[in-house]
């Protein structure tokens, strides 16, 4: 498959393709609306301690050392600008912006530089969470469930070099712009993941295999530079709750919506376009 | 679909269907080889209570009210009598012993009452597991990755209806008879569910709709009698270190085999078939 659309890409790029049409992505769904697999890591380790703050839990054992990952579903993922369905705001509704790759098969046992070249695609993402129903389920031990609904994805996976010398080192050094309603949340660098993605795709793969066109993420986007901002609710009500002693900042209510795009260094857009949705109400659910 | 196949069904039990052979679960799949989610969750509490000991942890908060439940890889599934290839033995590899069922697609927010018609298929089921590993993940709160590897399924998927007096309650109450190299772990019941399949579904639905062929699961089979024996290991040591102080049984090592049927309560063989598995270690896998 890849020499065909290689070639139709060139032809499309030197105009000389035919039946063309003008991209529209609030036509388009997630690049891979389903896939074998969605493991999701947490590889920004500021992001670990603050949501230990926000969860009130202690430290996870070895998180600087052995990257942690949950399972997530991965056979309803939403467009870039599809409406996302929750059932109840006192869920306490909030978006995760992250970074991930789409791997080709992976086998089991497999080391990060056996993993590096098995990278396929790169994926901006929206890890949509509910924070009231994380905090019981992480307690649990089994891991996110209910706290995990659909997950969102920019219009466009690219190839690595697409990105320049924004990839490098396993990971996406771009900036990742999350607005809520317009208003600016954070644009923190994807570069200061602790873990890589070959990294991460060995840790997912140490007891199993990868089907082809498994999703592995980055978890949210932080950085240890407060100015950079954050990239989900959770991490400024963290932040608040340390420099004030409590969270300020609401979760998201129905009708308010979340804008993310990366941004290369100059500030220019990137490749994989722009996640802008809505916070809905789901459909039969009742009021809550 | 499901028209064509109850006809060829009824034809097949008349002797009137064409181009028969002999049924050869040797040469079967998992009834789905791959599924759009796997979620298992832990309905049996006195399994639950064990594994506490196993893991050395204390018991899960509201354990008893809510369900607990993980999302597991559902794009590689195994066959009855698939070899199961391991790493290494040093993780804990271990069997458990269980039911499920496949939904057809389930709306986001759906009651129990809701759930319990949209169940179509039963299932039984050994969700492999490694102890060593997900000791270490329960303590995360991220839940079991590395401690999941590929679920294995007894070759025949069966109506509700199939199962007559034992499907009932929305729990199958059977035993499923366990053994390790031919020699007896448990014969527990299916029965004694804290939570009904109805309620499984609504609890992974609380926050997403489920698509068609998900596939819900029972938890490790356990019965509060101790003369019913376990379903994995796991369990088989946690009574050993209550009862002596020490676990004396071993975790499988590459070579053995677990062989799982559910019986009905006259002890004859139900529709869903045998799972007879040998442990392997994996191809390219270094001793250890």
């Amino acid at each position: 498959m890849e020499a065909p659309l290689r070639d139709l890409a060139a032809r499309l790029e030197a105009g000389a393709a035919t039946d063309v049409f003008a991209f529209e992505p609030a036509r388009c769904a997630a690049p891979l609306p389903r896939a074998p697999q969605w493991l999701d890591g947490s590889a920004f380790l500021n992001h670990g301690r603050l949501m230990d703050v926000a969860f009130n839990k202690p430290a996870i054992p070895d998180f600087d050392t052995i990257p942690i990952m949950y399972q997530g579903a991965s056979d309803d993922f939403l467009g870039p600008q599809a409406d996302v369905p929750f059932v109840s705001e006192a869920d306490g509704i909030d978006c995760e912006g992250e970074f991930g790759v789409i791997v080709d098969e992976v086998a089991m046992g497999s080391s990060a530089a056996q993993a590096a070249p098995r990278i396929r695609l790169l994926v901006q993402i929206n890890d949509w969470s509910l924070r009231a129903v994380g905090a019981r389920e992480v307690r649990t031990g089994f891991g996110f469930l209910q706290a995990k609904p659909s997950t969102s994805f920019a219009p466009v996976a690219v190839t690595p070099d697409e990105l320049g010398a924004a990839w490098h080192d396993g990971r996406i050094a771009m900036a990742l712009h999350v607005q809520r309603n317009g208003e600016r949340i954070g644009a923190a660098s994807g570069g200061e993941m602790a873990f890589s993605f070959p990294q991460l795709i060995a840790h997912a793969a140490r007891t199993r295999r990868l089907s082809a066109g498994t999703i592995i993420g980055s978890g949210t986007v932080s950085n240890a530079d407060r100015n950079a901002g954050s990239s989900c609710l959770a991490e400024v009500r963290a932040i608040e709750m340390i420099d004030h002693g409590e969270a300020q900042t609401a979760f998201l209510r129905f009708g308010e919506h979340v804008t993310m795009e990366a941004r290369f260094a100059d500030g220019s857009p990137g490749p994989f376009g722009r996640i802008h949705q809505q916070v809905v109400r789901a459909s039969g659910a009742t009021a809550a």
